[in-house]
């Protein structure tokens, strides 16, 4: 039997062609494909069974640490949770990117809204809060509703209590008490949720997209419409807070500023120190995906116009997948599809459409 | 160590899910890539070294067939030169597209010529040459120039010499004698080669593309246009013949017809029974490439539509790879890297961008 070359037993071990991604999830496999097209390998870091990006390169477990530092002479990561010793550990061995410090602050809700504060980029009011007092006070000082946090961990909706009267507070205390610090936040009524993806490079060079708009279902992401309509007095306010950030933290590689909008104002919600599930549209509506983005960033490549050659709209394929006849029969249907167990809740694939009309494939999908 | 899922040792030991691909080129690559993307695994039947459907599937020699015909319940074929008898074989054990004949009569330039005469195709003038004499006599009944080739084998301009007067024919005889049956081919005062590309599904329903316009160097293909420009007189007919042929074969799957274009009037030059290399274009043109129709045919689901969003040209990379830093730095272009070793007159990737001046990245390639 040939050795199998992506295992990188034939090819692939020449580590100056290789990227490792701590990580190995769907965004692995598509940053794996963008570096495929560039001439290299990517090797991934990942401890769940059968990742999606075992599709396209080697995997190994945390156990393998040294072997995985070992294949490669430029390292990256595509899951945020990722754990900051680790990353750390990996950048003081070998190049990676984006810094720690991005990481770092994405994963602390109170590091990442003090940032937005020392920046002066509007965010919404916040206190951190150690003790059910702490709760009593935001309620006073920032108002009802609050929405309640664990500082780290929990996303897509996990680890988080809606705050509506004082009579809550023993019931907020009671869910999130054991996990301080927390973070009290101001309930933003915004009109929609937008999000800014761009990418840094080495020399100080960017390339923004313009703005998405999301939609959530369940505290998930379900769809994207590129561009986001009526963005015109939006973009600048954006790309000034999305700069400003990514000069901060001298960020490399791909880097998403998750917002909220009125009518006229952005506000920072979160950064993301990775491709970004809303930037998956741009697989089909610009010649240069967010993903090779990334990977000419991480590779100190010149970064590809972030010009948009059509609409488009992407929708998340959550808990099971779709008739895939029924699919293909959609003219403008374009499946990607993550090769994941269909489990209540989780991602399984998208499907990008080159229109912000795309009824027919949502009714498939509901 | 994990094990490596795109071995098939893990999520791909499902038959259902695999397409059995015969041949692990770039064009395997590119249908694996595609297959992925609906949520199947392709493994392959190859045997060089490193190739490179490698990097998303595992590849089995010909002497593993029967392990290679164990893991898919469908098969298809990437490689022109594939035995047919192979071909046939596994035809037998297994679903199979397109069918063998396909293969059989683009193996053959006689059977394919004759093909075409059947069909009312307009093709070069052709007579049969199994001896010196015949050469004589087609020298009279067709006149010279004449192309002389091999009926089988042989392919970017080997096996080939052009015959200009009588006194030639003892050195053609001499290079080709010893491979009869051979063909002797009116050489056609064509403007331009052109090709048309198109899927076939199992019910008959066709996904075809407008013309492409291709140019060849040292009878490699150099570079493609998409569409090929003029093309108004000229689509309907190669539509035409491209449904004849397809229905005549009961093709499925992609099919190329190969065309020489006078002012007015397509000549069919020749079939590939398969994806083909001036077809990377829709990788970036349309929504569906080639190689998505290509599995899709082969899994039965509905073709997607051969709409383009852009135009685009196509530049093959070959001998020598570009400097990537210098290629990313041209806005438009878009690389697909072959994973290669470089060798002289070897296709090693291409190079898409969305637009028909190309002329930056030419430069870099010369």
């Amino acid at each position: 039997m040939h050795k199998h070359s992506a295992q990188g037993l034939d090819i692939a071990l020449d580590s100056t062609r290789t990227i490792g991604i701590v990580g190995g999830g769907q965004l692995g496999l598509m940053l794996g494909q963008a570096a495929h097209r560039l001439g290299y390998t990517c090797v991934f870091l990942e401890d769940t069974q059968d990742p999606p990006a075992g599709l396209v390169g080697q995997v190994f477990s945390s156990e393998q640490l040294d072997l995985f530092l070992a294949r490669a002479d430029v390292f990256t990561l595509e899951f945020e949770n990722t754990p900051v010793s680790v990353y750390e550990f990996i950048s003081t061995q070998k190049k990676a990117h984006p810094p720690t410090q991005a990481l770092k602050t994405a994963q602390n809700r109170l590091l990442e809204k003090k940032m937005f504060q020392a920046l002066s980029i509007e965010t919404p009011k916040f206190l951190q809060i150690d003790s059910k007092d702490d709760l009593v006070r935001a309620l006073d000082s920032i108002g009802a509703p609050l929405v309640v946090k664990t500082a780290q961990g929990g996303y897509d909706g996990k680890g988080q209590y809606r705050l509506q009267t004082a009579s809550d507070i023993e019931e907020c205390w009671q869910t999130l008490g054991a996990h301080t610090p927390l973070i009290a936040e101001q309930m933003i009524d915004f009109m929609r949720e937008l999000s800014i993806i761009g990418a840094r490079n080495q020399d100080g060079s960017t390339a923004i997209y313009a703005l998405f708009e999301n939609t959530h279902k369940d505290g998930i992401l379900a769809r994207t419409l590129f561009p986001a309509p009526n963005q015109d007095n939006l973009f600048a306010q954006a790309y000034t807070a999305w700069h400003k950030i990514a000069e901060h933290l001298n960020y490399v590689g791909v880097l998403t500023l998750e917002l909220f909008a009125t009518q006229d104002t952005i506000i920072a919600n979160e950064i993301a120190p990775r491709v970004h599930n809303s930037g998956h549209i741009t697989m089909d509506t610009h010649a240069h995906s967010q993903f090779d983005q990334h990977i000419r960033a991480v590779l100190n490549l010149p970064l590809g116009e972030p010009i948009a050659r059509t609409d488009g709209t992407m929708l998340n394929i959550i808990s099971n997948y779709p008739n895939l006849k029924k699919l293909c029969a959609i003219a403008s249907a374009k499946m990607y599809h993550y090769h994941k167990a269909p489990r209540t809740g989780r991602k399984l694939g998208h499907i990008n459409c080159a229109t912000q009309d795309a009824k027919q494939i949502s009714d498939l999908l509901t």
